[in-house]
């Protein structure tokens, strides 16, 4: 099998440390996207100190892959909207301008995560990502992120 | 000075393990939440890999920081509007039943960040809290948390 890279791996080097997804923080999730037909997929597995109560996973650590994911989905978005690989320069990033997240079900510690992306809308600078996480096939929670192009502002340190 | 007790520092012992704000998580981040008048206030130092892009703190944080600090305003506004105090049996434990943050400004690393607590609505078994997350005295982020009483599932385990 051929190892596919990510949404992620094609993140600009220097910006490339998020703690949910950049290929350079050693110490953060790694959260890593991938097209699935027309919708996007990502699996995280919580570590066992990841939790909200014992035995269900913590929501800041659901938010973090709903988030990590929909702005991965959007720069790829971007680019396949624009007819572009994500490997020509200037890279397609995105950070997020708002994220939304429904909680429907507690979500079950030790199993696999799987979140998806649907793209709902994309606009000129702006992206919107419809992501579920889902545990054992079934919905733990539901959300939207909306991203934006990274500012100039975020780049400069 | 005499140590206040935070709204976390109330929650029943069991159900004291949250990686965002849980006494008793060793790895957890030990979000603290305090009364300051009528409103309520938390505060957090993000680590040094917490970034979303070198020099700015990862949205996935600041997700978590407005979810833990959100709901423990919660479980305080509804011991208040009861006229119970935190430490009476059956202590208040509140979940994430939808969580909403608009990223408004990039927020810096290396800075301690102040989270503010309003309560917007309080009902029979949920309460909305309104909270901003401010760096040195500047707005980065406002967030709406839907909590909701803990649900019987998640006592289970």
């Amino acid at each position: 099998m051929v190892e596919e890279k990510s949404f992620q791996d094609y993140y600009p080097p220097d910006l490339s440390h998020c703690y949910g997804c950049g290929n350079l923080n050693e110490m953060g999730l790694h959260i890593k996207s991938y097209w699935d037909g027309e919708e996007s997929v990502a699996y995280l597995t919580p570590e066992p100190y990841h939790i909200a109560t014992p035995g269900f996973v913590y929501g800041g650590l659901i938010a973090s892959f709903i988030d990590c994911h929909g702005v991965g989905t959007a720069a790829a978005a971007m680019s396949r909207s624009e007819g572009r690989t994500m490997d020509k320069e200037p890279r397609p990033r995105f950070v997020t301008a708002s994220l939304k997240v429904d909680y429907i079900n507690p979500t079950p510690l030790g199993v696999q995560l799987m979140a998806r992306g649907k793209v709902k809308e994309i606009g000129k600078r702006k992206v919107s990502v419809l992501v579920e996480v889902l545990a054992k096939g079934s919905i733990c929670a539901r959300g939207e992120v909306i991203a934006v192009r990274i500012p100039e502002s975020m780049k400069q340190r």
